[in-house]
């Protein structure tokens, strides 16, 4: 099916836009009314996601509501970990939660691989739901976590602010810390290419703990892998987000994916020189919302002039904050849907080796 | 008095050593099991900072049982703000919770000035006995946070991934956060003054939340106050340390401070030349001490190569974590303590600038 907004798979594809398209991580969310309203009926955020029907509901709301490009389907990165036998539970105010962990390699033992798992059919279900309901109006984003974040999960058990435990295990045992990311990562490419069958447009690999680890791990740990999914992907593109990796952009940019999603602590001038040819998804700080109506506005079109035209998904540099108001994130979207840009030229790579990068708002 | 061993503040003031001296983060802790029983019998982490005999204790445990060079005194960072007024408990296993926060304007008028605090008197008299006891054996390191580490318990009223309320304050509100942010600096200068009266020989500001803002935030929000600190402390060298802060090195390089600490996620090769002149603090990864015997020693020297000669404290990245084996961190000393440099010169600024500071292990 053609699609009759296709901007954000232009950006990615490299072609020319007449603007940035926008979405928001966490667009499905506390933050609409409508969105607390059906997390209501399913009882808990889990039951969301098991329940297709509802959780497509949720996932179109952002597009009817706030007119954002794109569509992101409801779910949570921690369904996989469950469909290779780690069970969670999501405790409010709190996070989630893993009974059981894995931290030798026997531990691994208790895994078993992800053709067994039924729990990613609620998901695969909701994304037939949502194409359906969508009817080419956006595209659907697909996503998963990176397979260094799902080992943070399944090795700590919990959220932590230094996931010490999962790092201890790449010092302390190489193969074990391989092996299960070995796994993580072939389970990831098949469940990807399942949620890409049901009819995902685009897909986001979400490495939220990526900035727990310096560069020499990181290379060692979570690039490798990384690229072994993106190069399973090939159908559609690939946008990668690592969050608080300022020290590996080098590295993200020789992956074979499309994308590069950046954090609001990363200036983005500095990124193009460093991913030559990749596109930039982000990165206003969430916290930026919170501002008036006229901070907000600037800021926006500050961000907006600070990415090479034509090359820019504009998003916020992290997941949208619950009490964050809906006007505010409507006067966001609408911000960047109003913007234009002038007539531009695509950089190729090599210009922007050997200008650096810089010609922004040059439009 | 005379130190006998004084490598800590000869580095400080760019005189040469013959090795990097060695200190660690919250070296009086929970992995030494001597720390447990007084912490034990005093009942609570507060209690221990409220008892003047107990705190200097465990301050000088690590210098007796691990042969640091150097004492840092056993306090809290969030005594300041229950010195101005914000009383706050400490949860076992959660962190600190303070029962009421400062949001606006009018709620400053709920704090008080520095002066009529008493709970500060522990920490000083603290530091009054660590001084005789340590007699001269080697420096005492004073602390406080930096304002806007404090701001961020004092808004947010607990600790946070993001403290996301308390970047709302700056955005909503640059008059409150101004405001708030000059009384704490104003409390903090009184407080190391005091503190240094007492005893301290050198300083180290905490900036342990500037990992949550950009650079843009940090340069209005954070430096100018830290600005404010460094030029009220004349007497001491001063020491500052803002994990997290990647973005911003070159304008904590610019503060009238001696000692720039650095997490374990910034390489140290690229730092002298955006902060010439200074010396530098870190930078393992604490997790890296749970690796083998061999692993540690081969890691330590690796970060040990990678600091100019004469211009290095070693110390880990952040505070060590409670359950690594004391044997890791004593090994961790031993191989700092074995090191020597060969004969080397101190580089001037201007040369740092001009050949890229890149003079490393040369020696």
């Amino acid at each position: 099916m053609t699609l009759q907004n296709d901007l954000l798979l232009r950006v990615a594809r490299g072609e020319k836009v007449e603007r940035p398209p926008v979405w928001l991580m966490r667009q499905a969310g506390r933050f609409l009314s409508e969105y607390r309203e059906v997390r209501a009926k399913a009882g808990s955020f889990k039951n969301l996601i098991a329940h297709p029907e509802m959780a497509a509901e949720v996932t179109i709301q952002p597009v009817d509501l706030i007119g954002v490009d794109a569509a992101i389907i409801f779910s949570d990165i921690l369904v996989l970990p469950e469909a290779i036998g780690l069970n969670y539970e999501m405790i409010e105010k709190k996070g989630p939660f893993f009974p059981e962990t894995v931290r030798t390699l026997s531990d691994l033992d208790r895994l078993h691989p992800i053709e067994d798992a039924s729990n990613l059919d609620d998901t695969l279900e909701a994304i037939r739901i949502v194409k359906r309901e969508l009817n080419g109006r956006v595209p659907l984003i697909g996503f998963a976590g990176a397979p260094w974040t799902i080992f943070c999960y399944m090795t700590e058990g919990q959220g932590s602010k230094t996931f010490s435990v999962a790092r201890s295990r790449l010092y302390q045992d190489p193969e074990f810390s391989h092996t299960l990311m070995s796994m993580i990562t072939e389970s990831t490419i098949h469940y990807l290419k399942q949620q890409i069958a049901a009819g995902a447009d685009i897909i986001q690999v979400f490495d939220s703990w990526a900035g727990v680890l310096g560069r020499d791990l990181y290379e060692v740990y979570a690039i490798p892998y990384l690229e072994q999914i993106c190069d399973a992907i090939t159908d559609v593109p690939v946008i990668v987000f690592s969050k608080g990796a300022f020290h590996s952009i080098d590295l993200i940019g020789q992956l074979d994916c499309q994308v590069i999603g950046l954090d609001w602590l990363i200036e983005p001038q500095a990124v193009p020189m460093l991913a030559p040819g990749k596109a930039f998804q982000g990165n206003l700080d969430p916290a930026a919302l919170y501002a008036d109506f006229e901070l907000i506005e600037a800021q926006t079109l500050h961000m907006l002039d600070q990415f090479p035209p034509g090359r820019h998904i504009a998003n916020l540099g992290h997941g949208i904050y619950p009490d964050l108001p809906r006007e505010a994130v409507q006067l966001f979207v609408n911000t960047v849907k109003n913007f234009t840009y002038g007539p531009y030229e695509l950089q190729e790579e090599d210009d922007l080796y050997q200008e650096g990068g810089l010609q922004f708002g040059e439009a």
